[in-house]
């Protein structure tokens, strides 16, 4: 069973655990180890139970003759959150439930790999949060989140960066980069900012006028 | 070793394997089994040859040490071709090598999965070859290609259909959908239309006046 519980400190980030690829357990391991509150999607529940990990909120749509019922036992205290609109995804709900709970953080895990539309969707759809909630998207390979208009942080030299922008981003500079950008516009499909790097260990400054950019910190 | 060689027709499409997550074999084999000719991205070829697969032609920038002239004796003959332009991913350098060779269709496998950054760049930049090459992108989940301006096909009822917009698309219609499309706006990150399926077998119907539309036929 996960420590998870012991430590409970609303300013770190909740976690959920959304129903596409798990993770390596050991990622996993490290985020359950400071949140103080995990949500998992739907049927994912099942995969999660199994690693014997303390689930706080499960949340869904609960089609598919899928009864959350039986969790009230094991995973007790459990909150079920029954979320049948259809418009949105399982992940935007789980979002909206945490911004009604006031949490300002939250890091996500399994909301990539499997099927390619959730991913995307997943991926991408993070942008409406913006000044909501501050997301961050993690599997084995990658670390994703929403660029605010004015970005810094300290970077080793050759970490790889990746600029993706969701539809057009416009004035885009970039101090620090091994390819910088000078009042750059990327564009989804046409012009992107994949596979840049890091120049020298030391802060890299990313800044744009409009637009929503995606920073991507990726490994092989 | 693969069969491939024994059926050449260039009418049916050519086979690109990029650098991302292997597909399960089955898949990959019928796709080996009808193409021409097999591409293989950079490093990707050592987990081919691996698999037994006759590779043609074998492209990349070919950096990180990496010494393609071993594979002349042991994958003969084979085209090595050199493609160092930074500004382009080697996959979309893949395209451009189909396009020259007058090539008028590929399916690409493993491009998805790994890197959240070298997939989301595969499946959007396929919009930029409108009108100059057929792609779909297959992985063990998914299947995805650009939607012409007008798209019509026969599916069965429940097919799940995802509608990704690469930006914004404009003047959407459908017919024989779950949740119709009536001159309907898509934008990239704050609507999209994942997660629709055909509601009767027969015809679905698909139109757009602008923007750049992707299909995803995905399964869990």
């Amino acid at each position: 069973m996960s420590s998870h519980h012991i430590v409970r400190d609303d300013q770190e980030p909740a976690l959920i655990i959304a129903n596409g690829a798990a993770c390596h357990p050991e990622l996993l391991g490290q985020l359950l180890e400071w949140s103080p509150l995990v949500v998992v999607l739907d049927s994912a529940i099942e995969r999660v139970i199994e690693l014997d990990i303390k689930v706080d909120v499960l949340l869904g749509d609960f089609d598919r003759d899928f009864d959350p019922e039986i969790y009230k036992t094991s995973q007790f205290p459990i909150e079920i959150v029954h979320a049948p609109d259809q418009d949105k995804t399982d992940l935007e709900k789980a979002f909206d439930y945490l911004i009604e709970r006031k949490i300002l953080a939250v890091n996500v895990v399994w909301a990539t790999g499997k099927r390619a539309d959730h991913t995307i969707t997943n991926l991408t759809n993070i942008v409406r949060y913006r000044d909501l909630l501050k997301i961050v998207i993690l599997d084995d390979h990658s670390k994703i989140f929403l660029l605010p208009n004015k970005f810094e942080k300290w970077y080793t030299a050759k970490t790889p960066i990746s600029l993706i922008p969701v539809g057009v981003v416009n004035g885009i500079y970039s101090t620090n980069l091994q390819y910088p950008l000078q009042n750059d516009t990327l564009t989804m499909g046409y012009r992107t900012g994949s596979s840049n790097a890091v120049a020298q260990d030391g802060i890299v400054t990313i800044t744009h006028t409009n637009g929503d950019l995606l920073l991507m910190e990726c490994m092989d």
